[in-house]
């Protein structure tokens, strides 16, 4: 078997760190299989260079940043293969141009094209553990050194356990894996064993942090099983894999929940067609991700009310944004909720089951909590609440749909 | 004019020294001057990183090594690059690989074969500063990353200078340039204006640590003008050249001191052909570097003394050495005085003046300094005397001469 073990920053913090993550490469080695290990820069390092950066200019060139930031991997990358062979197994190290990671030229933010693998594919039939410096890469047109963005390492582990056709992604991180909701909050939640690309993607766009988006994308898209487990234990993690039927029975697989929203409604625009397009086209051009939107609009009204929910630390920028606009949406003022958390119930189960998203609301209802805005998906519920009732609200339907 | 303008790791130690350097390429290039800046890794990073190394394994891999270790000038060229675009000049940072910097397959000690330097050439051409990577270059047969070994930046910024057909190297260190004898000793010393490659080595093989042997040896080789000044300052610092006609004019040009050295005797070993060889080689497989040998041997006696200077921490190694030479020399007994050190005159007027040698001789006894031992070269003379008078004799030497 071919495993592909991605480590991240905080697993490779520091030298006793990175004796760990050896011995675990070593452990699944001298079980029979062959193992490419791509590491993070230790913790604190990117985001130090990219400290030193801004001091020498306030606008750093993408690339000259990326000869920068690709330093950090680097020396993980080669200490990690020293480690692995100082408890007595082979190990190559190989930066993104050495394992053939080929991007487009998007400096900071590359697209990996392909990966050729030759090295390593060479290497691993040599018996070597091959560790691979993650987050980088090379521009396929120009040899110019590229990255891959924040969160780059999860990405170069799933492109390349696809190109090299692993069996599985490991991704290991500090926690055990994806739990049925915030165990700090429901103190019956529990790891899930299996969950569908589909519902790994929802909630990490819902708020958990387990993994980064754009990864999983690529997994689901690939079909690259991902199992994502602590770096800290042995504990089987979560294996994250196309749906099958038996998924299809559980109806639910987990709350998820965020405490960093706020809501913005503007009260009175004109009832004009493009008035929408035009807010949230200013607010995106701004980099600030609106999450719901939702607009109450009566046909022959002259004005109408529209809300969205942003995260909190946008809410300042939000209103000069729209305040800059006021002359041509014609709003009478602003409220501005930064009292509002959001929580939402995933499950593939609800494709193919209705009545889920009344069970939902009838529990929070009963409970005497207010619903200020709701958005469904395919797979997913979620709903406005006030902040101060969101772990009650996770706590109660987690009981509530047997989790 | 192309200049090439080399920083050591002191030069580069913190952002407010890295603007300074930008400064200083960024005024090259005003006065219409095309600029190379290249930069060692910030002080205290590499031996940060060969620390971290050495935790994780005793005897790291030297392929690995030299990924982790070329990581430290990656993060400066960016850095500087940076930092000159803040200041206004179009600037570009080049690695090893991506200058074309190509050696053999000797990681950690690579040698320079040759660089193709066609990306500078255009960037140059487009008006930008150059910021290389020093100390890395690209093994020629595999494509590997390696780094030329301590001092290494120097090598890369005088073998650029070649390549690239640069009018002048510019090596910035702490100090204003070579002086007449060490200014902490002797008030009167001065700064050299001009000086020859072979004194430059010369002193530097005498305990001079302005420059390093290998790269003025390559830059004597093809006769790279080189300038060593203060990165502190704006003060012409001192130029080394080819031996010129004004040059030969100048008896004595400096003279250096080596308070580190230490004199063993091997009293009464066999008086055979082949044991100096014998004892020598043992020495230098173990890396200590002789420096004065003196035997006596008369022909016909049974037994002799064989006497050399080392430096001083080198000292119960290599006792250590001898003694397990023992029965194969034959000694009756090891003379170790540590309480020695070493005085020099370096000019190239010897060549063509007799008398020199002896005027040192004269001066120093004329001041009851006794002369353990002399070595003489084409261009110098060196005494092993007593540590606690080199400090005087370095005095009344430079006094002597009228340097």
């Amino acid at each position: 078997m071919l495993i592909v073990q991605k480590f991240g920053g905080t697993s490779v913090a520091n030298i006793e760190r990175i004796r760990n993550v050896a011995r675990r490469a070593v452990r699944e080695a001298k079980k029979g299989n062959s193992v490419i290990v791509v590491v993070s820069a230790m913790a604190g390092e990117t985001d130090k260079l990219i400290a030193l950066a801004h001091q020498v200019n306030p606008n750093p060139s993408e690339r000259e940043m990326d000869i920068l930031l690709s330093s950090g991997e680097r020396v993980t990358c080669a200490l990690t293969a020293m480690t692995i062979q100082a408890l007595g197994m082979k190990a190559v190290a190989l930066t993104g141009r050495q394992l053939g990671v080929y991007t487009d030229s998007v400096h900071t933010r590359a697209h990996i094209e392909y990966i050729s693998g030759e090295r390593a594919k060479q290497a691993l039939k040599d018996g070597h553990i091959v560790v691979v410096a993650g987050f980088q890469g090379i521009a396929k047109d120009t040899g110019e050194v590229t990255t891959l963005g924040r969160g780059g390492s999860d990405l170069s582990a799933v492109a390349i356990a696809y190109a090299m056709n692993a069996d599985l992604c490991e991704i290991y991180t500090d926690v055990d894996g994806v739990y049925t909701a915030d165990p700090n909050i429901v103190k019956e939640a529990h790891k899930i064993d299996k969950i569908t690309y589909e519902e790994m993607l929802e909630l990490a766009s819902l708020g958990a942090k387990v993994l980064q988006t754009r990864s999983v994308e690529v997994a689901a898209k690939y079909n690259v099983p991902l199992m994502v487990r602590s770096s800290f234990n042995y504990k089987k993690g979560t294996l994250i894999v196309k749906e099958d039927r038996d998924m299809e029975k559980v109806l639910v697989s987990a709350v998820a929940h965020d405490k960093n929203q706020a809501r913005i409604t503007i009260k009175d625009v004109y009832n004009r067609p493009g008035i929408a397009a035009k807010i949230f086209k200013a607010i995106a051009d701004r980099n600030i991700v609106v999450d719901m939107i939702s607009q109450n609009i009566v046909k022959g009204d002259e004005r109408a009310d529209i809300s969205f929910t942003l995260p909190r630390s946008e809410t300042k920028a939000a209103i000069k944004i729209l305040d800059g606009l006021k002359g041509e949406i014609g709003f009478s003022r602003l409220d501005v909720n930064e009292n509002v958390g959001k929580v939402s119930i995933v499950g593939v189960g609800m494709r193919t089951h209705s009545g889920v998203a009344a069970k939902m609301f009838d529990v929070l209802s009963k409970n005497r909590i207010n619903i200020m805005m709701i958005n469904t998906s395919e797979i997913s519920v979620s709903c406005i609440i006030e902040l101060k009732y969101v772990e009650k609200a996770v706590r109660i339907l987690h009981k509530a749909f047997m989790l």
